[in-house]
C-alpha cells in the first residue's frame, strides 16, 4: 500500500473491506489439510560428526557394532584369580597364591594364563586373563613372600564386568527420531561411533513484509515499528529443529516480493512470511502464492483466536505459510499449527506439552465460533495455581512473552466463568512459581527496588494491570503486593481509603506530576501550571491528552479543567508514557504526566503536585522471606538513592 | 603405568594399595569448599547479535529504550474518528462523516488532523492522527456519497493501542541471568535491540587420560576401549552453558600430561580431566594439580556413590576437576557437583530439577556412610510409577543413559526396603511413560519386532534384567511383556511351566544353540557337538566358558558335560555375547551360545538344540493398543522374515 494516496472514493473505501478468505476452517481441519498435502515424505538425512550432533535427531536406528565392554573387564584394582582356589579361604584359613609375571593395566593385553594357585595383578578396567574367573580387591590381600595371602572366598564372576554386559553387539541402542543429548552422545562414543546419521534440519526461509518495518538496531523513523516477527519466528524455528534463514523485511511491492519468494522457495525447504498487520497487505502475498506451485493455498482463515488470518499453502511439496502480523497471533499460530509440521519434517517426535491445573480468577470472555487460546501467567493463590490472562491482546508482544502458557476455550463457549478450573498448557515444561508476585500499577521506580532482589537470586513476577486490578488481585490473595496510586476525592488522600482489612499500606514513593508540553512551545514556556492550563483553554487550536477514568492523574486534570471539556478531552490513554508520547509526537499539545517520564521524552514540565505510589501488602503474606527482602530493599539507602536519582521521592 | 613390567615384588604390590585421599568429605562439604574457593567472581560479558544470542544468558538487565508500540496505533482496518461525533449514532440514527484527504497505512505519518465531523481511513497498525480518539471498523460503516455513514457509537480509545501499552520506555524488561529463548528474542526485537550483552560462555578444556583410550571412529585394538567420557562430558558442558574444547586422550606420562594441563589451563576458564579408571593413573594428575596454582586441591574423595574418587581443585582462580573414570560415576558427579559451578560461572540461574513420586519394586541395597544415588527407569505400575534401578553398576554407560532419573539414599541408610515411596529426580523435565514396556531377557530378534512399532510412533522401553527378573516384573504388573527362555528340567519344556495364572504365553521364536570355537581350531573342526565336547574334555589345556546358573543354556551345558567340571567351568558370564567374546578373544576355547551371536563374532558353530524365546504377557494388559500392535507385528510376514534373516526361527 502506498503511504500517500489521493482522496479515496467510496469504491476504494469498500476495497479495504474485502477480506477474501476461501472459507474459514476449524483448526483441526486446517491442520489436517496442511499435513495431508505434505506427508508422507522421506526425511532428508545428513552425516554429522559426533561432537557436532548435539541437538540433532537421529536419522536411523543405531545398532551396537561391538560389545561394550569389549572384553571381560576388572571392576576394581586387585588380582585376577580362580575362584576355586579360594573356595576354602576364610579368617581361619589363608589361601596362598603365587604371582604371575605380568601386571595388567588398562590397555594391557594379558599374555599369561592364570593357572591354579596363581594370581595376576590387575588394574580397574584391565582385561581378565585366560583362566581367571574372579577378581579380588587389593585391600583384601596381604603380601606374603613373593606372593599374596587371601583370607576370604570369591564367587565366580566377582568384580568382573563381562563382555557385552553394558551394550551387546547387534542390539538396537537408539531409534530414529531420538534427539541427541549428552546421554546419547555417551552411548554412541562408548561403542566407537564417530559419525552419526541425523535428520537434516529443514532450512526455513523467513521473510517479513510491510512498508513500516524497521530491523532492530536501525533508528526508528516516525510511524515505523521494529520487525519483531522476523527475529522471533527465526528463533522459534531454531528451537523446533529447523535452520532459520532470515531474509529481511520487504515492502509490499508485488513484483519484488514475488521474485524474493520464488528465490527463497527454490533455495529452502519451507517459506514463512509474516505479513503486515493490515488485511490489504496480505492480499499481495496470497496472490503470489497462488502462482508458486501446486496445490497452493490449502487453508486461509482458521477459526482460531488469535490467528484467524493464518494462511497455509503447499507449493510443489514445500510448505509456505503466512503468519498473522500481530506478534502474539504469529507466535501462537506458529506453535500450534506450524511446529507439528516442522518437527515432522525435521524427523523429530511430536512435541509433548506439559500441563497444570489452575483456576481463572475472573470471567474470561471468548468469541463464539472460534477456538480461543488465552495466554495466562500463573501465580500461587490461596488454593493452588491461578491463571491470570496476560490480557494485552494479540497486538502486544508481551501477551505472549510474559505468559507461562495458555488456556483453550472451545469454539462453542462464549466465556469461562470466574473460578473455572482449567488446564493450562505450559510453554516450558516446568512452572516456576515466582518467589515474589507484584500485581498492580507499574512504575519504573519499582525496577529499582526489584533489582537488588533479582541479584540475590529471587525470582520475581510483576504484572501490570493498573491500581484497581492490583487491589482486586491482592484481595483474592493472588499476589504479595499491589502497587497502587489511587486518589480518594472524599478524603482528599491517596491509597489508604482503598484498603480492605486484610491489606496494609506500605509507603512507596512520591512521583511529581506536572503539566507537559513540547519544549519551545511559546504558549506555555515560563508559565505556572494554572496559567499554562488557562493558556491552553484559551487557544481553540490547542489539543489536550487526558487520562482514563479512575487514574489519580485524571482527578488532578479534572480539577485543573474546572469543568471545561477542551478538544482532546476524550483521548484517554491509560499510562503516563502514552501521555508523553502523544505530546511529543504532536498528537496533543499538553497533558499531565510524571516528571521522570516527561524527562525521558524530552518534554517541558511544570510541576503540579505529588502522586503517592504505595503498596497494598497482603497481611497474611508479610512473613514470607521474599516479602521481607522486598520491604528491606525498599528501606535500604541504596534503593532510596537509586529512586531519587530516577526522579522519585521515597516516602 | 607401563603395559609390561618385571615380576612385581611385594613392595610394588603394596604400591597399588595406596590410595591417598586427603580426607573423605561429605558431598555438601566438598561442594561448599569448591564454591568458596571460586566465588564471588565477576561474570565475563560479551556482546552478541540478537540472531546469535539464542540460548545465551543475559549478562545485564535490559531496560526498554522506547515505548512499544512507539505511537498510538490502530488495531483494526477502518477509520480514525472522534468518539464525540458518534455519541448519538445508533441503528435509528446514522452519523455522517466526511473523509479527510489521506489514508493512513502502516508506516504512514499522518499529515492531517481529524477535525469534528470527519474521519480518516486507517489500516491496522497505522498511527492514530491528531484529533482522533477512536477507530471504527470498516465493517461497521457504509459508503455514503464521498463520506461514510456510521450507525453505532464508539467509546474513547476503541481499537487503539496506546503508546507504551505493550512495553513502557524505562521499564526493566528482562533481568540478567535470563536464558534467551524465542520469547526473549521477541521482546528485544520489539524494542529495537539488535545487540545484547550476554554472559560469555566459560571455555572448558576437557582432557581424557589413560593408556587404553581410543577415540571413537578409530579401530579398537585388543584391550583398548573407546573414550566415552571425553565426548559425554563435552556434550554435558555444552548443555549447561559452557563451551567445551576437547583436547583428546593423553597417556599417563607425567611430563607430557603436565605440559598439556598447563597449556589447557592457560587458554581456558576451566579444566576437566576424566582419569583412567585405575587408582594409580589418578595419582599422576593429582601430583600435577598440586603444582598448577593456589589453593590447589580442595576436595579429594567425596562420600558419594557413585563418585567417591572425585577430585576438586582451584588453581589460581580456575576450577580443575578430575572426574572418576567410570562413565556413570563421571556423569553423575559432573551433574551433581560441577554443573552448579559451571552454571554460576556462565551467569545462569541454578538448574531446577523436576521430581516425581514413585515406588521402588525391590529392596535397594546401599553403602552405609556414603550418599548414594541410584539410577532408575520409570514404568507405570498398578498403583502409579515404579522406579526400577537400572542396575548395571557405575562401570556401565547404560546405567546412566537409560535411566530417567535417580533416587537419593542418605548416608545413614544401608538400604531401601521394597515398596518404599521415593522421590525421583528426573534427568529431563518430563516423564514420558512409554507406550510399551518390555522387561526380561534381551534378544537382538526383539529389535526386529520393535522396529515397525517405533516407526508407527510408539514409544518403547525394553529393560534387560534376565528371564527371571522379567517374570517377577510381569507378576508385579510393571511391564506389558516379559521375554523369557527358561527350561524346566522336570517337564523338559520351555517357559510354560514358569507362568502364573495372571500371565499367558505368547510364542516368540526359536534360537539355535550350538558349540562354538575359534574357526581353524583343529581340535573341533568337522566334529559333531557331542564329539567336540569329548575332544575338549580330553585336552587338559582346553578351557571352557560356562553360563550362569538359571540360564537355559546352562542346563544344556550341564547335560553335555554329564558331571564333568573341566577347567573354565567357573567362568560363568550371563549372556550369549559374553560367551562369544570369551571364545573369540582366547579367554576360553569353547562354550555354548546362539547362532546369530556366534556368526557376528565369526566363530565356528556346531548346532545343538533350539532354545525357545517366548513372551510372558500380562493378561490384564492384553487389550492395550501398544500390546495389540506388538502382537500383530510379531505375527506379520515382514517381521517373521526379518527374524529369519537374522538367524531366528519364528514359532
Amino acid at each position: 500500500m502506498n503511504n500517500a494516496s489521493p482522496r479515496p472514493d467510496a469504491a476504494t473505501v469498500a476495497g479495504i473491506e474485502q477480506e477474501q478468505f476461501l472459507a474459514i476452517l476449524s483448526r483441526e481441519e486446517a491442520l489436517a489439510r496442511f499435513e495431508a498435502a505434505l506427508f508422507p515424505r522421506p526425511i532428508a538425512l545428513d552425516e554429522r560428526l559426533l561432537g557436532e550432533a548435539l541437538g540433532s535427531a537421529l536419522g536411523a536406528d543405531v545398532v551396537a557394532p561391538i560389545d561394550v565392554p569389549p572384553f571381560d573387564r576388572a571392576n576394581v584394582d586387585g588380582f585376577a584369580v580362580r575362584s576355586a582356589d579360594l573356595a576354602q579361604a576364610g579368617e581361619a584359613h589363608a589361601a596362598l597364591l603365587a604371582l604371575n609375571d605380568e601386571r595388567i593395566a588398562c590397555g594391557t593385553l594379558p599374555g599369561l594364563a592364570v593357572s591354579p594357585g596363581t594370581a595376576t595383578p590387575i588394574s580397574t578396567g584391565g582385561p581378565i586373563p585366560r583362566g581367571a574367573d574372579a577378581v579380588i580387591m587389593v585391600e583384601h590381600t596381604e603380601p606374603a613372600g613373593e606372593g599374596i595371602e587371601v583370607r576370604r572366598a570369591a564367587g565366580p564372576g566377582q568384580f568382573i564386568s563381562y563382555a557385552g554386559s553394558d551394550m551387546a553387539r547387534g542390539e538396537t541402542l537408539l531409534r530414529a527420531g531420538t534427539v541427541i543429548g549428552a546421554r546419547e552422545v555417551g552411548m554412541l562414543a562408548a561403542c566407537g561411533i564417530a559419525v552419526v546419521t541425523v535428520a537434516r534440519k529443514p532450512r526455513v526461509a523467513v521473510l517479513s513484509t510491510g512498508d513500516e518495518l524497521v530491523q532492530p538496531g536501525a533508528p526508528l523513523p516516525p510511524a515505523g515499528i521494529y520487525d519483531t516477527n522476523g527475529a522471533i519466528v527465526s528463533a522459534a524455528i531454531a528451537e523446533n529443529g529447523g535452520e532459520p534463514v532470515f531474509l529481511g523485511a520487504f515492502p509490499d511491492d508485488e513484483a519484488k516480493l514475488e521474485a524474493a519468494m520464488r528465490a527463497a522457495l527454490a533455495q529452502h525447504d519451507m517459506l514463512i512470511l509474516s505479513g503486515g498487520t493490515s488485511k490489504g497487505a496480505g492480499d499481495v502475498t496470497h496472490r503470489i502464492i497462488a502462482r508458486l506451485g501446486k496445490p497452493g493455498i490449502v487453508a486461509h482463515g482458521v477459526a482460531l483466536k488469535p490467528g484467524k488470518p493464518l494462511c497455509l499453502a503447499v507449493c510443489d511439496g514445500k510448505p509456505v505459510v503466512i503468519l498473522p502480523g500481530f506478534p502474539t497471533s504469529a507466535m501462537f499460530t506458529f506453535h500450534d499449527m506450524i511446529v507439528p509440521v516442522l518437527r515432522r519434517m525435521a524427523g523429530l517426535p511430536p512435541r509433548t506439552d506439559a500441563h497444570v491445573a489452575a483456576t481463572v480468577p475472573l470471567r474470561v470472555p471468548s468469541e463464539l465460533g472460534r477456538t480461543e487460546f488465552v495466554m495466562v501467567s500463573l501465580v500461587e493463590g490461596r488454593e493452588g495455581l491461578v491463571a491470570y490472562p496476560t490480557g494485552k491482546g494479540s497486538g502486544a508482544i508481551t501477551s505472549f512473552t510474559q505468559a507461562d502458557g495458555f488456556v483453550r476455550i472451545e469454539a462453542l463457549a462464549d466465556h469461562l466463568p470466574a473460578g473455572t478450573q482449567v488446564e493450562v498448557t505450559l510453554f516450558t515444561p516446568q512452572v516456576h512459581v515466582p518467589d515474589l508476585v507484584i500485581i498492580g500499577s507499574h512504575c519504573t521506580g519499582l525496577d529499582r527496588v526489584l533489582a537488588p532482589l533479582a541479584r540475590q537470586g529471587l525470582s520475581l513476577r510483576s504484572l501490570s494491570v493498573g491500581s484497581l486490578g492490583g487491589l482486586a488481585a491482592a484481595r483474592r490473595g493472588e499476589c504479595d503486593l499491589a502497587p497502587i496510586h489511587l486518589f480518594d476525592d472524599k478524603t482528599r488522600s491517596y491509597n489508604e481509603p482503598f484498603l480492605s482489612p486484610d491489606l496494609e499500606l506500605v509507603p512507596g514513593w512520591r512521583r511529581m506530576q506536572g503539566f507537559v508540553y513540547r519544549k519551545g512551545d511559546a504558549r506555555f514556556e515560563g508559565l505556572s501550571a494554572q496559567a499554562a492550563v488557562e493558556a491552553a483553554l484559551a487557544d481553540p487550536a490547542c489539543l489536550m491528552v487526558n487520562r482514563n477514568q479512575g487514574a489519580g492523574t485524571r482527578i488532578l486534570i479534572d480539577a485543573l479543567l474546572a469543568g471545561a471539556r477542551p478538544d482532546g478531552y476524550w483521548n484517554q490513554p491509560k499510562s503516563h508514557n502514552a501521555v508523553a508520547a502523544a505530546v511529543s509526537q504532536g498528537r496533543a499539545d499538553w497533558g499531565v504526566t510524571i516528571a521522570p517520564v516527561a524527562d525521558a521524552a524530552g518534554l517541558g514540565f511544570i510541576a503540579l503536585t505529588e502522586e503517592h505510589y504505595d503498596f497494598a501488602l497482603v497481611s497474611a503474606r508479610r512473613e514470607r522471606p521474599a516479602v521481607e527482602a522486598f520491604l528491606s530493599a525498599l528501606r535500604s539507602p541504596e534503593v532510596r538513592q537509586a529512586l531519587e536519582e530516577a526522579g522519585f521521592r521515597p516516602a
